[in-house]
């Protein structure tokens, strides 16, 4: 078969790089104190923790991102693009997560930063839809992937849950965000691992053929 | 036949290093609102649009980069310089992004915004003659880009009338910048997918006879 | 056997990105002297050196993880995360830095900044007991890795002293720091060179089976 | 033979990952005037060239380096750390960059200007000849890679001219920072060209061996 469309080793490697890039520099966003001693730490303290949430969905996503791109060994333009319009959304995370830093953590920031969150979350799946078509139009889709695009829907709805709780209680909002993190650090379950597992022996018996 | 050159393949690793570093740095130009609330959002919204442009050109550039470096397999002295030449100007896209957001988007600074990108685009042409070069002395050449320098001529035109309307309508200006996004969206045509089919077929030749 | 890991390639390539940019965005927090010629250098001297310090701790970081993630094939979940967690920490140290700086060494900032390698110690633990384990699991574990281990202890225990001495003298403190950074420069020792002759001689076999 | 030492290739990727950061955020340097139109740009325009001298260096840097490590296809520890060394230097390059910009080009900021380059281009020398004593030892040294040396001697000595240049001609001095950078465009000459020749023949011996 003629290959058409270019590897996605290069898609990976400048998500990595651009995944890489977001993750590190929300860390200059971390502002020293101007109190000395433990006053000082404790005023940074709830700063760490938004850091800390900040840094761990972005990390979930580059796992899950990952896991995703495993499925195929190509990349069209839908892809491409559909990587962009992803990569967008998670780089205004570092903007979101300093805007509720700054308005320590308000009502309307907080709700803003679970938005961003909305919008980063519905960009992954237009990712994975975009991989699903071009596995089906190439003939090479083993299973669709239900199981995942349900867990897409179920975070979207949490995160409409989240925004509401952040016009009065954005502890409550935040604590949900870290919910559906938790749904996520998994990427895959047992149907994955399936996917996976037969793959590997098609390329196994595609290795085989390239030898005979 | 000697291999002389190097492969493009940390080409193409340091390329995605510096675009990956250069789409995502333009967020730390985005700066919080002073204003609380909905009213505050208000004030970030141009910028948020003016990050989206960046986000896009660059992007859209990434991506037609991808596809020129996809044509070789070698990168000679004048295709790594022309490279860092390009990648010189499109670093400066953060810089005068920032100036049209400091001055609140005045026409010098739509202007110069816009010659910017002028100067990128014309860097991108000078590594595709760099390329293109490469191909014929090295007799690897199947068929000229005629089709993507015709763009490169169309884009420049287009560019230039943006400068002339930014001295009036700076929106006109932005928007016959998006115009010429547009035109790039596809990097290809049908020309270059005939291309990649030919040298897919190539390859898969000099695959038998490695075999062989 | 089915892989149903993927290959730790991307694992690297991302790791390489984050420290790559941890690496350097500290220079982001060296300031230029308002004073000017060799007064305003001497002003600035200190913080060359802190900062000479974190690049050394890092960069030697970078060579342990490199050795590490060498050790083994394929990265299960339970690796990608160890790492995302080794990463975080490590993505503090500029900030750490930038704290130490701005207090101008005081006794806190330096216990802080100890303990922020303490836990990026810890961190880099977990992950080589992620890997350890994954190891063993797949009956590809040729040798415990004991004298890395001890030498993890070691390493934390002298980091506490370090936390304690900072109290009275941050410059024993920071001496202590630099003194661990000597353990670990050479990331193996005999141990470890022996482990790579022998899986070296094991992919060698594997090779021969494979064309066989 | 047993490869006791790891490939070169995630050396290569770390190191593309800190120059492409290095080479990118120096643009953060750069401030937008405080005047509007042509006045503010012209204020701006030898902060623009002092960027381009830096980029370029930087980037001529790269391209050395690509060409250095193409000549060993191991890293050991030695080499590692020679590495880590020479991107020491050249992370400070943004440093000074500032520097020299924020004192406004005076002598004493740009004499220093030239010994981060002295002390960049004396790493680089040490990373040389790291690679030179492993390829030595493990008795795959084709030939002394003379030239390349001499050349390094050349340029230093003309970055001692420059040092003091700089403490009355400022200009002159950057003058012969741009000449020593004209020396390193072709990293190479006929000798490395030569050397890979010579490499590649020897792999394809390699490939037919293994495939025989």
């Amino acid at each position: 078969m003629a290959k058409t469309h270019s590897s996605p080793a290069r898609l990976e490697a400048f998500s990595d790089g651009v995944i890489a890039v977001i993750i590190t520099i929300m860390v200059l966003e971390l502002k020293v104190p101007l109190q000395n001693g433990l006053a000082g730490l404790a005023t940074v303290w709830p700063t760490l923790v938004v850091y800390a949430l900040s840094f761990t969905f972005t990390g979930i996503y580059w796992i899950n991102h990952n896991h995703l791109l495993h499925r195929t060994d190509q990349a069209d333009e839908r892809i491409l693009y559909a990587n962009l319009f992803f990569l967008f959304w998670l780089s205004l995370i570092p903007f979101f997560t300093s805007y509720v830093l700054d308005k320590k953590l308000d009502a309307f920031s907080v709700g803003l930063y679970v938005v961003s969150m909305i919008l980063t979350g519905f960009s992954f799946l237009v990712l994975r839809l975009a991989i699903g078509r071009h596995l089906r139009e190439t003939g090479r889709l083993e299973r669709e992937d239900a199981a995942a695009e349900r867990k897409h829907w179920i975070s979207l709805a949490m995160y409409l849950i989240a925004v509401g709780a952040s016009v009065h209680h954005s502890n409550i909002a935040l604590g949900i965000v870290a919910l559906v993190m938790v749904l996520w650090i998994t990427p895959s379950a047992q149907a994955d691992a399936l996917d996976h597992c037969i793959s590997a022996h098609m390329s196994e018996a595609d290795g085989a053929k390239d030898l005979a």
